[in-house]
């Protein structure tokens, strides 16, 4: 498995396959995910995001999408990691996280955010990031939805 | 004095000419009132930033910015009120608090966030918020800059 940083065209169609294999996200929320690529291939590093993408032999596997938060001096976003589903379970989410964090470091980052919903589907994902060091520093009741609240945690690098 | 909503091409400088009035924000922060007022310019309501303007006789006494929270049923963010520095202490400030939380509830908005620094010289901002109704929900430590968290405060209405 390799990492690959530029974003190419052909991503657009990538990303959207494995949002959707994962059975995970809403329409909506593929369309942003989407939408975050087409926003880096129009307008470069200008536009906050940058995305580690994880394949093999030209197979995208996952990718990491983040960037620096405007107006904070080394404050990060972890947008997202998604890992296509029939590659679960192998570590890949847990290595685009290790990547990020290595390349937000090197930009100069030193917190790095990651916002998620307080719902019991997102259980597995607040887990996944605390067993990576993040740690739950607020949670916003009733922010997207009532009774779905917006839970911040954060990495101290 | 009299409400505006709609953003004139004029709004530019207006916007600027009183934020730099204040002697309150930096350079940087002017900078990003006045694209907010450029991306509502070339998007229209897209943009997701909606305006109240405070004026008499055409003179800009103070204005306010709002919109919704993309991916949320109902919350809104208040992101300035700001008052030029000769029309201060006049109830300009809140009478634009008031007027945002009645247009956001026209839009179906239930939740309106505001977002400031933790530092002392944002005291006095968050006592107008508290005193509105609004409670702090949240701090973000460090979150702009060592020293420097985010308060996140609400406002159910």
């Amino acid at each position: 498995m390799i990492f690959r940083y530029a974003v190419a065209p052909a991503d657009r169609l990538a990303v959207r396959a494995i949002a959707e294999s994962t059975g995970f996200f809403s329409p909506a929320e593929t369309d942003v995910a989407v939408e975050l690529v087409d926003e880096r291939l129009r307008k470069g590093p200008a536009s906050g995001y940058e995305f580690a993408f994880a394949e093999e032999a030209g197979e995208l596997w996952g990718y990491s999408c983040f960037g620096p938060i405007a107006a904070t001096e080394a404050s990060f976003d972890l947008y997202w990691i998604v890992v296509a589903k029939d590659r679960q379970r192998a570590g890949i989410g847990r290595a685009l996280m290790v990547e990020s964090e290595r390349l937000i470091r090197a930009a100069g980052g030193r917190r790095i955010y990651v916002e998620t919903s307080s719902r019991g589907q997102y259980e597995p994902t607040r887990a996944f990031y605390q067993r990576g060091g993040y740690r739950i520093e607020a949670v916003l009741d009733d922010f997207y939805a009532p009774g779905d609240g917006k839970v911040i945690l954060v990495k101290v690098l």
